[in-house]
């Protein structure tokens, strides 16, 4: 069986071309590669959650801009930059909550800006840093995961939630980095993995990418995890992060606060994987965080060989919570591990990282 | 739109010949009723979740051991009480965990001991026990919701797990008994409702049975539990219960726990609702409640159009967990509200309400 390592997640095609992602909305059953080349469509992918996952719809957004300014035909400069700007304006639109998504567009617009020339300089500048910003992506999650590996001990079991795995990233993934890594060198970990309703990205993609790399995986229910905890069968619980603020309030997928306060009450370390560019420090708490609500029919119907709720009855589904930042152990970065309080050690921490920092 | 209040969950057929229930798998696609008379299939429905909910499953074995008496041609006593104790045995494999099914089944065979004659006799006071039995869990429902009505507020938000609703009981229900009493009396409560997976049955039957009850419900999934009461929403947790260990300990739906967890961060009171013959005084505590694991497809595949997790992936799927007393604000009976410490108030209750007591 082909290990999930050997697909990328997402990519610049090799002709430059194309948006290249693996169609994660029809995993497990099947294996797509998607080739998207225009706007309407990337954009879609990442509200439908084609490519999903904080890091990875970084990277598709600044390919997916990249992809855009080869369409610009405003030879001018200024002309070039304004409608550059719109397509990293639409692009952003496609989901609030991940700050890597702004965080890519920005990076990317700014180096358009620091380009001198016109529409062809520009172009060019973007293909080199879209293919950069893949590029640091592994490097990220590789140092990212170093860090995470430090954490545990062999044989220690995890509780993870959603999918923080190479599904989310340019490769290796953030949350579960430091498992695929610690699977590689012999030093192995047993993980319990949420399924994470409504969309079902433990199952679906977690259970799926862990079991292909040979990793020892049980999948529970999201409701099942008071229980692992109870029973002592988790040493530490390891989740992605769609954005930290300055305070160390982490919005992650919905669910993830719920599973911190059962690791305070169990007391189970919980820690937050995740690149420094998902640390916005413009952010001062997680009540800044806006939280993406779904459409309901997510939770009724969606995936079922019938409607499994009345048609009627009203859903609330919002895609990612908020964890205060009293119930996180440590954030563990590429660029070190912070601890309590968070004010000072992400801080400390962004300006170490100048080069990723928002 | 029919009440779910016009339908009787569980009973015997006007003719005496058939246990009646709804099936509950089939729930909210199709309201079918079945007509059950032989042993296994009795079982079978008990095992397979047609009928659940801890007092609808007492009083089905209930009914369908006087199903089993009629069938047994054993004439004398000795032996006719012989298969019946063979039947009841029968019936209590189907499932572990609710107490009230070995309660109902070893209340009628008490009658059946306690009544002279030969099978005829014993047959005729099985038929009197059994709807005996029926009504009073009618009763003790009513009872039940007027003390579970006691500690809201109209307009309170209340969040529920599960269904312990009418489908769960005879009528009105465990935890949502209060719920539909205030509705029919204008004391209108706000619901959300846990889907509880893997079985969703906060999707399948709460949601549905309360809708059409009128009551405003909102559908959320089980993770979601944690941002409800963080918001706000949520003036306290209404659950059912499957067996009440004499320390307070209860076994509940798979999730109760982490529920609990939740609201004692939260600050919200936890409250469990349930008649006195879920109280099982010779169980000391929560580690001697036998708990049912299921089979792991209910997580990968049941419901869905396809399977929604590697086939080969590890599933762990309890359907039920237990809930430590200490995070349990109040135990609420048709007798009354017990109050910690359980273990006095729950005593005091059982030996209160001795006849229903196991």
């Amino acid at each position: 069986m082909k290990s999930i390592l050997e697909y990328d997640t997402v990519s610049l095609s090799d002709d430059g071309t194309a948006l290249v992602i693996i169609d994660q909305t029809l995993l497990p059953g099947e294996i797509k590669l998607l080739h998207l080349t225009g706007q309407n469509e990337i954009w879609e992918a990442i509200q439908a959650l084609r490519v999903r996952g904080a890091p990875a719809i970084g990277v598709a957004a600044a390919i997916g801009l990249y992809l855009a300014a080869r369409e610009i035909k405003a030879g001018e400069r200024g002309a070039f930059l304004e409608r550059l700007h719109a397509a990293a304006e639409y692009l952003n639109s496609a989901r609030p909550t991940a700050v890597n998504l702004s965080w890519a567009l920005r990076r990317m617009e700014r180096t358009a800006h620091q380009t001198a020339g016109g529409a062809e300089e520009i172009r060019a500048a973007l293909h080199r840093e879209c293919l950069d910003m893949w590029q640091e992506d592994i490097d990220v999650c590789r140092r990212l995961g170093e860090n995470g590996l430090s954490l545990v001990k062999p044989g220690d079991g995890l509780l993870t939630h959603c999918n923080a795995g190479a599904l989310a990233a340019s490769r290796y993934g953030t949350a579960l980095g430091p498992i695929l890594l610690g699977q590689e060198r012999g030093k192995k970990l047993r993980v319990f993995a949420d399924e994470t309703r409504p969309l079902l990205q433990g199952a679906r993609l977690t259970a799926w990418e862990l079991a292909r790399a040979g990793v020892e995986v049980t999948l529970i229910c999201d409701n099942m995890a008071s229980m692992v905890m109870k029973n002592g069968w988790v040493q530490a619980c390891f989740v992605g992060c769609d954005r930290v603020a300055a305070n160390g309030d982490t919005a992650n997928k919905i669910g993830t606060s719920g599973l911190a306060v059962l690791a305070r009450y169990y007391n189970v370390p919980f820690y937050v994987l995740g690149p420094t560019s998902t640390i916005d420090l413009d952010c001062p708490t997680g009540a800044d965080i806006p939280i993406e609500e779904r459409d309901g029919e997510e939770i009724r119907s969606l995936w079922y060989r019938e409607p499994m709720a009345p048609a009627e009855v009203r859903c609330w589904d919002p895609a990612f919570d908020v964890t205060d930042h009293s119930l996180i152990s440590a954030i563990v970065t590429e660029g070190g591990i912070c601890r309590p309080p968070f004010g000072e050690s992400l801080r400390e921490l962004v300006s170490r990282e100048k080069g990723d920092a928002p």
